[in-house]
């Protein structure tokens, strides 16, 4: 299995501040290896994302790099895979086993995911501008039932390393356990 | 098959506006009926949902209710099932089978997600408390699963009444219909 990138483009401190975060905390929580944030350098995003690692286990890397197009371009020199998710893409159904069968195949996947208008080179670097329906909804959902498709439910049952806190699930209620750092 | 309604707790207009919309937009995208608003009033998300809906289609039903508490408590006693979001719950792996059953078999289904810290009295009125994994990650996240995994997929495909803009799925670019809506 490849490696798994997710790339947030176009971050706005003014305004993307909790859904960069939520984006964040969606490909940890959804299995993806790391972050890199791109647009506006916002450190309380970056803190954000590495407090919860920190205390919820990982690995999982977060960084910013300022230079995306340079950094998609290495990427696909390097072999690796973007899949860029757009509702005018083609639609999720028809088009995640050809993306599976590559990243079965040991390809690393940059899973690209923009704030504000996406820029049209992104669309045509992209090995596949997919749509998780095609309809208007949120990047934070089309991340999450991305990987989720590809994973096939099993990053749900993720084990995380080092965590500190780790949750008991419950019918009703909440049960923790804290486990001491000493 | 019964009806299935979002209900958004604890809004606050200052913080949550643009992630109550994407929750919003989740609902509908994923094939939710209608969602209700609770928490503090908040004209601007209302305006913005059903600005989308007039335009991508629909139907979804928007409004707000200041008695989230009476709401849930009515929802119980015509018999219908309420499932609340939280990562302290059941994983979803482990209840979907549950929940598809009873939906099926004509039950109508609130599904809750809270923004500012949920009332323990949510916890103990869920017939299901459904963790979307037992990690942090986003309301927006895990409603966008939830039902993608109550309808297994079928939903990416659902059509929308009354739609002025449609996406023609693309490889690379954008495709849209626009209808005249004389």
């Amino acid at each position: 299995m490849g490696k798994i990138y997710v790339l947030r483009l176009g971050h706005r401190a003014s305004r993307d501040k909790r859904i960069t975060t939520h984006v964040g905390l969606v490909a940890r929580a959804f299995g993806a290896d790391g972050i890199i944030l791109s647009g506006e350098f916002d450190e309380s995003v970056i803190k954000s994302l590495e407090d919860v690692t920190a205390r919820w286990g990982g690995p999982f890397e977060v960084r910013f790099e300022e230079d995306w197009l340079r950094f998609i371009t290495n990427w696909k020199k390097k072999g690796h895979i973007v899949v860029h998710l757009t509702m005018y893409g083609i639609n999720l159904p028809t088009i995640i086993k050809d993306i599976r069968v590559a990243y079965s195949r040991g390809a690393d996947l940059l899973v690209v995911v923009g704030a504000e208008k996406v820029p049209r080179v992104v669309y045509e670097m992209a090995d596949y501008n997919v749509a998780v329906s095609n309809q208007p909804h949120s990047e934070v959902a089309a991340l999450a039932v991305f990987l989720d498709w590809l994973f096939e439910g099993r990053e749900l049952l993720k084990r995380f390393k080092n965590a500190k806190i780790q949750i008991v699930p419950t019918l009703h209620g909440k049960k923790i356990i804290v486990r001491d750092s000493t």
